[in-house]
């Protein structure tokens, strides 16, 4: 079994001072195939969801690569400005800073796929803006959480990670 | 046989005046698993490549899934800033702006994937990008062309696409 922690490089101060960022680069080029195996065995039942959705960029591999492996649909949940309108948005918070999450309206389960929770902003725009969207948010799938911080994550649907950093 | 080419929109001035944008949303959404598996199937020697690189961010689902179906590692090839140190860089010109293309260093044989071969600028970056950085460029694949712009790309490698739009 591989220690897929141990490719997963810690920088100190990066992009900004007092953020110890986590850099997924080895983990990717290294096992990314046994990574999504891993991360495709958290899910009970496929049969449930229709597409799957990453978060704009790092969310971007591990989305996709599971949409293939299970013969879904991928969804982008992207930066604002990116996508041609008609479009659906959900402002957030980071953790160093603020962002737009926008998405197209469909309709459609959908699982939610990023590689890092921290305070779970993010992945709880996300919901949201796939519930506005049109889509019904079944769960969310992360690749790593921040065991040092509390995620704030909505209560109505499950949320699962396979490191815990 | 699903015609992939019906699941491209077309949007006239965005993200400017004069530009008739692409958007693969509903090729994502509708039929990605066929399309990475008719991607798969220009790639005559599967063996001879150790990685799939995408380009952020529209390339990173093509490239991730066709990494997955191959058991290959995943690099990203990401816009200025978003890699912590170490990084290589390459500056190119985009069909509308300019741009910074960014790796981390390393060694291997690599595929390079993108979703729209415009002037090739980007993927022209991406080959010396790689190059720069340690890699081997073994060759390149688009989802799609635009066939109505002449693409300048490196004659050392080949280039390949599917679509024709």
């Amino acid at each position: 079994m591989t220690d897929f922690s141990a490719l997963l490089d810690t920088i100190q101060d990066f992009p900004e001072d007092g953020i110890a960022f986590k850099d997924i680069s080895p983990l990717l080029l290294q096992a990314f195939p046994q990574f999504i195996d891993t991360m495709a065995a958290r899910i009970a039942d496929w049969d449930s969801i229709d597409h799957v959705a990453g978060l704009e960029a790092r969310g971007f591999p591990f989305a996709a690569a599971l949409a293939y492996r299970h013969k879904k649909g991928f969804l982008m949940l992207r930066k604002a400005g990116k996508l041609p309108p008609p479009t659906v948005q959900r402002a957030y918070a980071l953790e160093y800073g603020k962002a737009v999450l926008e998405c197209k309206p469909g309709t459609g389960r959908v699982l939610i796929v990023d590689d890092v929770l921290a305070t779970g902003g993010s992945m709880t725009a996300s919901v949201d803006l796939i519930r506005a969207a049109g889509y019904t948010p079944v769960s969310t799938l992360a690749a790593s959480r921040l065991s040092f911080l509390e995620q704030d994550l909505p209560s109505e649907i499950d949320h699962d990670w396979v490191l815990e950093i």
